[in-house]
């Protein structure tokens, strides 16, 4: 709060009018720097920097947005970029990387920490793209990420078999589409926050998702929370808040 | 088709004129026997005798049926019976039986069969009324049944601890509410046809049972098949068909 | 269980130790045989091979997976392949069968059994691709097989006229779109156990199969269970389950 | 349209001034004779007379619109009249009626009319209320009317006996709960205008008369028309005006 | 059922055995004339001809029947008939006509009836396909039909200029989108029958035809019925099944 | 904003130090006028004071707010009040008015004022309470209000009849269950915002106020808006803030 | 109303017969002013002019209506216009303007009001075509319109810095997609009438704008108003009305 | 493992023969201690001990777990009790709590811990009673709990006021009904994990907290999860998880 600070000290100083300083105080916004709208205060406030959601934008504004968060922070992320979108960025971005599976664009960042242990697990091989874009956001945070992938419930050895390794996680993201099963399974064998993902693979009455979000919701092992359908992204993020929480001091 | 012989020869005699033959045949009823609506006649036909629905019937309806049912056939089987449509039976049916759980009201036949073997687990306590009206339900269309209650997946040993006991089972009956994930484990581990019935028990987001219906009808075990919502007279049925099976000499 | 059995006979002589016997056992999948995921366990346990869904799958990861199984089994079976997919896998594969209808792609066993009777009854023509999905599926299981198409409930005439066909079946798949009212009519004719599937043709507020999915769990007609929407391959194993209960010796 | 007749007339004998006669047609009900708004306006206008909905009405309320209309129209008929409401009404309405399985209150015409024929059938004994309210307001708007009722599909030589019947109407009226699949089958054995009304009576995923109110929406048999669920009242006026359309000239 | 009588006389006398006459009874589709599934028999029974849903058909499906329609009956109507799929069948049957708003193709027959009145009414343009396909459909089935487009109730006075109009039909088919609230606004102005149909034209929350549905399932107007959304051919079956009505002898 | 005005002019002065003002303002909520949450603050941001929502507080605490409310700002209003709910409070706060058709209890300013014209109009009989809500909590907010009851559109010359005292409004409030018509016919008729309130009166279909809910945001009429089912409170504050616009002096 | 009254003198001063003026006025559209359906009664009456709806309608068509639109009335507006169909109007109308974001072709009138102050605020960059058809709609109307883009809750500080020039507008259309939170915090923190549009922007579970819909009716924030998903045009007129509000003169 | 040490030191030992020890290990739960469904079990598996869920239970199945669970580990907790439910209990469980708000009956463990810090946030007085459930579940878990409530987004303010608080805490449990807009609000401003609870709060459209459901799985404040409606006790258990994951040693 450096900036309400001078202000004040030029108002007690006589430097700065009343009017002004009321003025300027008027239209602060809480706890923001200045008066621009700047993007490592996003980071500094929610713990992750803006990543750019490429769905509804074109090519160009990606491409300039990109181009102005590397500028600023180094690195940059986007999602659900399409591959022409992904070729028109390429021309001004010279070390862009571009992930097909998981649709994802980024410039990973010169030193790029790796924190803690953030496991994501996927039921079938259609879920790899959702596992993908956790798996890249999480890393690109700067956290440690392992991948499982093909891990149904349909053949439960396949499970049983990795537990150990979910056990030794901070966080565990869990992707399932069809009937939604994975991820309440991994909750009730571990002792792990368990992120489920629903997505939107399966038959007529999986409704887009609708089925496995409601499994999940309604799991029967307690403690599984889940974000939105094919949402790795979302997901991601929620794993990094947690995992990071062992890297901070909390004083309480 | 006794009657519809009797007739023909009838006519082939001469002794009934082609035009009563003619009446009688127009209304006739596909491959009915006679006039009425006998009771048997569905046994014949769906392999089972018709069963009393008591939910919108009156406490007097319910009784005469029952009477009626009873004397004709031996026994008879109630379902959705409340305690006071119960006790208003008692007083005219001196063997009958009650299971408040189940609410289920009902008089044995003399001599009972127990064909093969049906087995009815639940995940839940709170899903015991269902699998008991399936249960008794079962039993008392002729079906030896084995009942496994209180075994959810939250606990995964306690359904692998049943499983031998499952494979023996000629049909499964698997009932859970909440996240509805028993029935898809179990047809995962045993090649037997397992019938899943979903209930309406769990928080909010489960919707009366349609978060479990959705889970079993999008269930990654292939060849799970789904009755309606608490209906575990209808799963009940549905395993009796199939344990029927067996008995009965199919020539193809 | 022999994996087992050896380590065990190891530790009883002495050649194993008992920490190397304690840490194989940890990790052991559930009566798995070895350390891999070996596809004829699914076979013993669920008793139906492993089945390809090509539906999120590269025309390569199908291909693959393809010639593994045909590799190990001898035969396999493919559902949802799309032309393209197909043509993919063609050069690959000699011997391959592709059932456009059904988008089903396989090599037959060389000694295919045709146990009991399966019948697969649809309502109409628009059924008729899911219809061959199931006929295919259970045809390839080694299920004796017969197809009625077009035979909806709008001429009631017509499922009268099959009535005795159904009647011989050890187990009927009934499908029908729309109104969805055939299976639960063949459920009040005979005695034999039903599987119904929708299917999502129909108008406007059909809500792409989820009417006739309702009229199906709450047919009148009791006994009759219901898979997915337009899910024909589970129907097929549902059917399978039930029909290959007659072959195998169940000791009660 | 006499009153407007008089008032020009007026206007052109000079008997009204113009002012008068602008003010008089600027706030006119279209076609409607008067200021106020006399309830055998609606029956020139709609075919039927004004009907009292009971549902949400005080007791007091009901009574009083029953004793106007009574006065005025020499009938009324009031639908969703709970037994107190009727008690109330009954000290001050001497020649009431009351039909409790309907929930219907009325003072039948002095001279009541019997046109046509409209026939309801209904599947179940949990749709007989549905039927009573259909056939009792049918029966008051002056056309004849014939009952069948607990003829449900499950037993479907039930319906054909009953073929004869149906298409001697000039209308029918289908009620069912359930999978809702009575009113198809009649409008595929019979060229009569059949009317649909889906009830609120079944297991779980019937979801409150939805999944019979789809069935019928879907159905396979062409022509078939619906209702709101339990809406008795509304199907009686649809068949109403169907049968009147026999009685009146309809000049082309 | 000539058919019927034939073998019965047979039998009287002597010519046909016993074991025939019930070989032939047993299997008999009721009330059917012959072994096969006549198209003029859908007309006997439900009062309309087959007509060809074209949807889910091959474009070699739809020529094949639509010829053979046609030899039999001297003409055909088939809905839902994509302009490739009219053109594949326009060099088999050279007097073949098509709408391409309502996606109908059709032979006129060669007499076309023009029986009492059916009014079709929408109530924007983008309902008019939809009016296009009842109106042509009613046309065709032997039914006098006046259209009245782009009527909708947001210019109120749009739809009193046609009461009238209205007035003299013996059925009217209303059409609307959106809010759906042009067909109880019409009921409340006449007493004819009316049938709402809903189309899913609208902005997002119409849900592809559900808001203007349940406007009109549950209208205020008594005596709506509604069909399904955007079955114009249903809607108007509906209607020539009440228009009928008034052409044949009901004798009660 | 004279309590940040006062703070500041503190430092200015010397009288509050520089780290006393940064903690005063670092927790300041944003245009508060102090530490506490007033009543009156709300008013001044929203143009409306605290309302108490009573439906899930006990009736102690319904009484405690009320009367706290009372002594600072001489009146209050609280909606959804039970009749007990009442009664308990009426012991401590004498002036107290109770509406039991509205469920609204209040105690009114001792002037209120009466600015501009909001018109309340309902459909049926039904939606009365609602429509009490609305008209009681805009007439306590300090504006003039007009009902309209009983105005539905099945007779569409009750509504043309009152069409100029609607047009003289600066806001309608237009409630109505069932089909939810009423609103969109307003909207279509006057160029005066209209406000939409769904009710959950109606058949089975209506689902709870869904209907009319989908009608009123799809409808025709252009510039309709609409709140949630049972608003009556929210739409009067939307028409409050509406028809308090021409009051403030807005300059741009 | 002069149509009228010159008929009225007509038949005062005996130039026009009884008859011919009963019969003028028979069909007389209520308040309109002549025969014909002319497009500057519905300014008149709902207080804005009749706007082009391109989404059914053919290239032509859109084409036809502008033309005679601008002919008449010196300007037009068409909504959801799709670039071909620009280009086929482009030809036929000079001056004619496109906004390809807001999918919007129109005329500007030669002397544009620009009266009050409209503020349309949306939450992301997802959300701006409907803001550009929100803000140009509500232009061509005669209403001074300011825009404020990418203002979402995520980073709250943006929405508090633009609160000022919020509370200063006459009405303000807030939209958002997602989670829709945007237009209940502006309702908390002005006084100003605030109508929410949501859109369809957003991952799996936002079913299409379901989920910002259901956000603002259940708003905490009361006074909120809603409309259709993605329905930036009537949010337009809804506050086109309120805004238009302060320029007439209300008599009470 | 101790138990299948102990067979395996048998088997090694010539103590127990190898058929014994392959039928233990046959039907042995994966990583079970012995035969029996021990409840330490679940706390080593699942970080927490099995709590009772009354909703479905008898008093006396409720009294009788509590009892077992209490003399095995010292304390126990059940959630959804009734008052009779409790009262039962409290005979036999001398030290028996109860908290009426949260409907939670229970026994502290002697020496109950207080690790880090978990904070409860609700928005209004009827989230109180799933805020209580959450909060007390999370101290009997061994948590630091603290309890902020009735602290709504309506008064922003009140939410800005308790930021550091929240930022201070490990997990963060945000509980609103209505619109749930809270807790998406706080993910935007802290960086701790955040759990969303949805209450079943609101009017009609909420839909029984459907409509915060949706809110917060489309919550724009990336990283939020989200349990099941009113499911305090599910957030609880989330929130212990991330809590103890600063406790335990992750050594990766």
């Amino acid at each position: 709060m450096s900036f309400i600070k001078n202000i004040l000290i030029g108002l007690q100083k006589g430097e700065v009018s009343l009017d002004e300083t009321l003025r300027t105080l008027e239209n602060l916004p809480y706890e923001d720097l200045g008066h621009s709208r700047l993007d490592h205060h996003r980071e500094l406030r929610q713990g992750v920097a803006e990543v750019i959601y490429a769905e509804h934008k074109t090519e160009k504004q990606v491409a300039d947005i990109a181009s102005a968060l590397l500028k600023k922070q180094g690195w940059f992320l986007a999602t659900r970029v399409s591959e022409p979108c992904y070729r028109y960025s390429e021309n001004e971005i010279p070390s862009l990387q571009y992930d097909a599976d998981a649709r994802v664009m980024y410039v990973e960042p010169s030193a790029k920490k790796e924190v803690g242990l953030i496991t994501v697990i996927s039921a079938g091989t259609s879920d790899y793209p959702v596992a993908r874009e956790a798996a890249l956001t999480a890393s690109l945070c700067g956290n440690k990420v392992k991948e499982i992938n093909d891990c149904g419930v349909a053949g439960l050895h396949r499970v049983l078999d990795v537990k150990e390794q979910l056990a030794q996680s901070r966080a565990i993201i869990a992707i399932a589409g069809m009937d939604g099963v994975l991820p309440g399974l991994i909750a009730s064998l571990v002792k792990v926050p368990v992120i489920a993902v629903p997505t939107d693979c399966g038959y007529g009455a999986s409704f887009g998702g609708v089925a496995p979000l409601l499994t999940m919701l309604n799991s029967c092992a307690s403690g599984l929370t889940v974000v939105n359908i094919n949402n790795g992204f979302g997901a991601a993020i929620a794993a990094h808040r947690i995992n990071q929480n062992g890297e901070r001091s909390v004083e309480v």
